[in-house]
């Protein structure tokens, strides 16, 4: 009898899941269940919608219907997950229609991802508020762009400068406000938070860090957010302060949650649930460095895990045995990457780093148009591995951090990156590849 | 008494080797021997400064005089040097004067570079006949540009192309012609060098292959080129077939000479004589993955030769153990970049490889704008060992042959590649990296 699989979530990591089941069994019945209106759809381009870089919504979906018949994929649109019975490998969906259907199944993947944080702040509720996580919630954003003048962003993460940017873009007054000591605080270490910091209020934008928001004023609707006693008009909050793992029907059926909030998995992406799997933002993986528990909530960590996930759910063999969180964006016209952890991170792990910096030109220094960019590396001075990267510029970021990213992954000493063969034309680079001085100024002080 | 170092030429090797030679030893008399009237300057950026992309010649020179005072190195232009004297350790040069002078040295290091090759072909001295080399060269190309309407170049390697490219940026009509199958032979596989032969001939740019220029026609000047027998007009030919290594030096001291045609050096850049070194294009270095001689004639490779040279002539200790030869460029909009072996390299020097390729965008594929790019990549099936990547495309095509140069270089498996960890954002990257999924590609028929 043909294997059921079903999947929890449409998602990056869901559908990944779902791809890589069916090139493992090909007679599988596989049930992709989602309570969002659209099939799988990438939430990384919803910043770049609002900015207008990408016309519409619709072109977040990643695959069209026939991508489902032809995979042999049944997908079940708004419906929600509202209970698993591991013990009869049932789980109970509720449809939009209100009607409860029981799915049984072989192997199961919770795919549930994560909902934008709500922050505990007072007015939070005010109509004029609005989380970034769904493409209804950004649908909403789009509406009240075209009514609004200002607009109050709280959180500097990932999302919430690219929303921030976006909102610039469309000429709104923006105002970013970060709890934290700067802006990109996971990602940065300071030193190089500041460039990013400047080239926003370069760029229009305010940003007030170390600071929370201690209330969203209006009557009904938003009018402003009051920040260490002073007010700033608004017409319209995003609340971009993280996300929060979907685990409920997980720990509800007595599943292991780990210490970072996501279901615990192991390297094949099993829960402690017997024929269960977890992948994407809800789920756990490893940290290659620290080798502790990591949650990186990454669309590149989700497809991964989902595929994983979706191999050993069809009886196949799949592992993943950690991840390195290698992450970027283009805020403005200036990417921002990083790799491994940054000076601040290395230390709260324990590690006692040396770090190395340098900025360079993304060109030869005599071909027109070079842009800055500016590499700091963190490197670990018993082993001699460079065990981190962040790396700012106008251009070029992405592939050095995949470069960067690739020499952590595979533990290469600061030695052996000093010797590296890179390439250069002038158009394109220059001789020596600023992510190799960095290493050898590290290595000065080692 | 301090030590006196010799450098002859003055290119990216000399000049790297002086710069590291100072920086191990402060007190020796560095002198920089150059038959050019200009230091240091970018060969690379020649073709650049024709297509106007860099202003002028001038913005090649690497460093300005004050440069050479500050590493207080003697700078001797328009000076030859037409004898060595191993056992007395000493140099002879001859000024532009005509003079000649004795340098005696501890160590020497030689960095004489190499020459255009001038083929045997019938004509090729006539007025209108231009190499691609130094300044000088271009000058001359500048000059007739103004005066003339239509350019033969013979030689489809990099540079070849990178001037047909200019040329054709110029408006003149451009005909490439090249003696074997494909354009850039010795960089791609025919399959991937036929994406450039589109590029360029969907640019306007004729190329002719497999063929060779029988004559260059014309009474005192050319008038054009002899084809197979039918005849090409053109005011200009370019000479592009490659270089010849400046090793006369060496050779008629007793140096040995390796296979390649270059001087064999060992792991120090050591020549067979006592107290000499090379550096740049006239010195073998070994092949990464090969391990057999080699001489990339690159940029990069003589800027890391000349390190080498310079730390050890000034006393200090440091190695090059080989070199893979990773090369980029920009021909018209298009960047090719390579790394590691092509499919047919590996054959010839014996592997029986397994390819994979793929197309894929450059951003993620609902982000407008992204470009095509192309990533075939070599595997050797006994040991799961990528040994080569070809990558074409219309952007981040550097970085991406940086990535794979580390991959190679620290002899990552296809499975190992198969699982790297790599970054995305919408508007730089998409989910699964090119160099990844043509890995995939590859492990499929392993």
């Amino acid at each position: 009898m043909a294997r059921k699989i079903v999947i929890i979530g449409a998602g990056a990591a869901g559908v990944s899941a779902a791809a890589s089941a069916r090139r493992v069994d090909r007679e599988a019945e596989i049930t992709l269940v989602t309570e969002e209106p659209y099939p799988a759809y990438s939430r990384c381009g919803l910043p770049f919608v609002l900015g207008r870089e990408i016309p519409s919504f619709k072109d977040l979906i990643l695959y069209p219907q026939d991508f489902y018949r032809m995979m042999k994929l049944n997908l079940l649109l708004e419906t929600k997950a509202i209970e698993l019975k591991p013990s009869s490998r049932i789980v109970e969906v509720k449809g939009k229609d209100g009607v409860v259907k029981s799915l049984d199944y072989d192997s199961l993947i919770v795919a549930t991802g994560a909902r934008a944080s709500k922050p505990p702040i007072r007015g939070v509720d005010k109509s004029g508020v609005h989380l970034v996580r769904t493409i209804s919630d950004c649908e909403g954003i789009e509406r009240q762009i075209e009514r609004s003048r200002s607009a109050v962003v709280i959180g500097a993460g990932l999302v919430g400068l690219e929303v921030a940017s976006a909102l610039k873009e469309r000429n709104l007054k923006v105002t970013v406000v970060e709890l934290l000591e700067h802006v990109l605080p996971m990602m940065l270490d300071q030193d190089m938070a500041k460039i990013v910091h400047e080239h926003l209020t370069g760029n229009g934008i305010d940003v007030i860090v170390g600071k929370g928001v201690d209330e969203i004023v209006g009557d009904t609707s938003v009018s402003g957010v009051s920040v260490g006693g002073s007010k700033i008009d608004a017409d319209m909050v995003i609340l971009a302060a993280g996300v929060k793992p979907e685990v409920e029907l997980v720990r509800k059926a007595g599943g292991e949650i780990g210490r970072t909030g996501c279901i615990r998995t192991g390297i094949r992406m099993q829960t402690s649930i017997d024929g269960v799997y977890a992948a994407g933002d809800c789920a756990e993986t490893t940290n290659m460095i620290t080798g502790k528990p990591f949650a990186p909530q990454l669309g590149t960590t989700a497809v991964r895990q989902g595929r994983v996930a979706g191999v050993n759910a069809a009886g196949g063999y799949s592992t993943l045995t950690g991840v390195l969180g290698s992450a970027v964006t283009r805020l403005l016209d200036l990417e921002i990457g990083q790799a491994g952890l940054t000076e601040r991170r290395a230390k709260e792990v324990g590690f006692k780093p040396v770090v190395g910096a340098v900025t360079a030109k993304t060109r030869a220094h005599y071909y027109p148009g070079g842009k800055d960019i500016r590499v700091k590396v963190v490197v670990e001075p018993e082993s001699g591995r460079v065990i981190g990267a962040q790396i700012i510029g106008g251009e070029e970021v992405t592939q050095r951090v995949n470069m960067v990213s690739i020499a952590i992954q595979k533990g290469l000493t600061a030695y052996e990156v000093a010797n590296i063969d890179t390439c250069y034309s002038p158009p394109v680079a220059d001789y020596w590849e600023p992510f190799v001085t960095a290493v050898e100024m590290a290595l000065r002080k080692m």
